[in-house]
């Protein structure tokens, strides 16, 4: 299995930020977190209160005095930068770094992500540094901060392996109806409301059965599930009888 | 354009998570904010600040007494859950789910995301009114709060419609180096590690030559660049000479 990114936060200004920092990374199954030159006391109370179960990230993060102690081991390394920067470097999507970030991963690359601190951001000397770049893209408000970036970084990269599949039906002792238990169904609800009269004006009733067919197989019912309106249909039937006596 | 989905919050406990989610939401395009049975004080200050730039979504959001009230206007619903959680009904990923929402809401459907309180999550009556699932994929580890769940919903909207190509080079005016320029490159750095007898043994000229060649071409160069290095060449070779008399 590839090994995730390390993350890389130059000059964090605020605790909080870092320990939503790790609860982001642990939530997408990053664990190497890195800090150039921290701004807030460390280690940190508030960092810990936000890093809720992630704790054991803050405790192996590392501190480094520069940029380039701190990426000296790294094979690959994308820069996070606010759009509309000028750049000589290419611009990648979270998903496209993230597909990127793994490839290298899965050679054997060591890979970093750098996030600026909250206020300014990265230097161009921490730029430089950088293979390439990642920008998120935003509406025109645009007003992430740190934990969010690195959420959405972490959420790309486990996304670049997920194998979930994008739409989940309900399990496979669940099958779709029978056509047999369907027409059933359709035969008995179509025979009741010939009886109560409901198809009106006759000249329509094809159309209307046509249109109360469509209606219950789009609903893509379940064996059980058709058995379960015929049971409501004959108790409404029931009742009504018994109204008449 | 594709009216984007309302962001509806069941019995929110902190203004800070109400706060944090109206900026999220601000991030990415989402105006729409409903609040079901707030269990914290509204209006929030808390929230006023975690909100940051986005007050006008909190100014803007309206407080239903129950799920039915706040669902009432919307043509399609999601709710989200955490993994595992038994439903019988479809469980998407975040980006199945903003196709579907933007697909709906491109034919003129009124759409909606539906989230828990940060305690308990939806109860099943809330979830027996919506449509179908969406479960953001984690790691083992799955700690997300409600400001990031709606920041990663928010996301996905967002790139289900964003034209950002994946990787952006540098801008056109910059185009890569033209052959002409590239082999003059070649040509006075290979003169000038002849004259330095750099090539050794001088039967190995050949694949060092190519190697020399093939290096710069991935740094995939521009005219300018080639002409900066050629600048280099020179100075140092000057440099060199000055040296020596």
């Amino acid at each position: 299995m590839a090994a995730p990114p390390a993350i890389v936060l130059s000059q964090p200004q605020m605790g909080e930020n870092i320990g939503a920092a790790a609860r982001a990374m642990k939530n997408f199954g990053l664990s190497e977190l890195h800090l150039i030159a921290p701004k807030c006391a460390w280690p940190n109370d508030r960092a810990q209160i936000l890093a809720s179960g992630a704790g054991d990230i803050l405790a192996r993060a590392r501190i480094h005095p520069d940029a380039a102690a701190a990426l000296a081991s790294f094979n690959l390394v994308f820069a996070t930068t606010a759009r509309g920067r000028d750049v000589l470097k290419d611009i990648h999507t979270p998903e496209a770094a993230a597909e990127k970030l793994r490839a290298a991963s899965a050679a054997g690359a060591s890979t970093a992500i750098l996030f600026g601190g909250e206020r300014a951001g990265l230097d161009n000397d921490e730029m430089s540094l950088a293979d390439a770049v990642i920008t998120i893209p935003t509406a025109e408000f645009s007003s992430l901060n740190l934990g969010q970036a690195v959420l959405l970084l972490g959420y790309e990269w486990l996304k670049s392996a997920d194998a979930t599949p994008p739409i989940r039906t309900r399990p496979s002792h669940a099958l779709p109806a029978s056509r047999e238990e369907l027409t059933g169904l359709f035969a008995h609800l179509e025979r009741e409301l010939d009886a109560a009269q409901f198809f009106f004006p006759p000249a329509k009733r094809e159309t209307m059965v046509r249109n109360v067919r469509a209606m219950i197989l789009r609903a893509n019912l379940t064996d059980q599930q058709a058995r379960t309106i015929r049971g409501m249909i004959a108790a409404l039937v029931k009742n009504k009888y018994r109204g008449n006596i």
